[in-house]
């Protein structure tokens, strides 16, 4: 299995810089676990979606504690078949997922939702899940739907994407649930996710 | 089939608003094909891929014209399972690629690429295609990367995603083709994208 994600975040700030190096200092508590590359486009993350996640959530509310409105977009994605196996992204969760009932999933996802710590930075989010290859897919899909509408972060469903807000914590233990306990535990699946923080669009 | 996108300009400047209306008035040519509704995160763009990958590359062009660093995201989709059938959105390039080799629909996607028109403006993007729930989906995948690298806008691949750099004119016309011309002609494909302009990581 190799899990990652292609990661940027976006200032809207003439001092876009300084907001996107005090946003990367947040990842060296990670930089043992994950492996991390930056270019002019993207920080490429590889690892167990633990660390994984975590990172992401602390780069973006370290960018979103300052003042400025700030953006990130993140393609994520697990069990790609052109990438090669990395034991560093072994995950317990998608391991005990293949013996686990739809229902049981969802019910785990809830609750680790709710187990989420409080990071005092509130976020909005949209983001597509993609699962793809197998046949039935649209039941894991409506599976992952129903967890989200009852999650807590739900905001609304818009074309292509559905839309949540709240604590960091939950928004993104949200996204990580949805990322592991929906489709094939061995299957490729993705993310395409954009957060934003302090947006004069909502006064 | 319904076919759109939701898009998203990020201009890395304090000024960001003029800059994003600067965009958006790029778009008003496209405003009789094209259904355009914009919330605080997004602007979901529905039709078919003629004016929508027009007006999507209309929109980054006037943005990169300026002298800011600009990105932008766009969520690209047809064929999805969850939207409701909409005549607006008929497009005759994927009506015939039902009866089409792949070795032809990759010289189609090559001959559109080379008739791109020049809009003088030099651009980078990085995207991932997805083709969803049919079995084979690798098979299209590879012919896709195919196409790509000898479409004269490849730079790279990179870890779930590929680059390509070029005129503005001649990208959007390639992601237009990987759009159309790979996947089931009746199944759900979507693209994740993020395009960008002046950065000063590029010196």
């Amino acid at each position: 299995m190799f899990i990652g994600a292609q990661v940027s975040l976006y200032p809207m700030t003439s001092d876009f810089e300084t907001v996107i190096t005090t946003g990367l200092e947040a990842l060296s508590p990670y930089e043992d676990d994950l492996r991390i590359k930056t270019d002019d486009m993207s920080t490429l993350m590889v690892g167990a979606p633990g660390p994984l996640f975590d990172a992401i959530r602390d780069l973006f509310a370290a960018a979103a504690r300052r003042p400025e409105h700030v953006t990130m977009h993140v393609t994520l994605s697990r069990g790609c078949p052109g990438e090669p196996d990395d034991p560093n992204c072994r995950c317990e969760v998608l391991d005990r997922a293949q013996d686990q009932s739809l229902a049981d999933r969802q019910a785990l996802a809830a609750r680790a939702v709710t187990d989420a710590p409080v990071l005092g930075v509130g976020i909005d989010v949209q983001f597509s899940l993609y699962v793809m290859g197998a046949g039935g897919h649209m039941d894991e899909i409506y599976g992952c739907i129903d967890f989200l509408t009852s999650s807590g972060t739900f905001l609304t469903s818009k074309n292509f994407c559905t839309r949540l807000r709240g604590d960091a914590g939950a928004v993104f233990e949200t996204l990580r649930q949805a990322f592991l306990r929906f489709g094939p535990a061995e299957g490729h699946v993705t993310i395409d996710m954009t957060a934003s923080a302090n947006s004069p669009s909502l006064g």
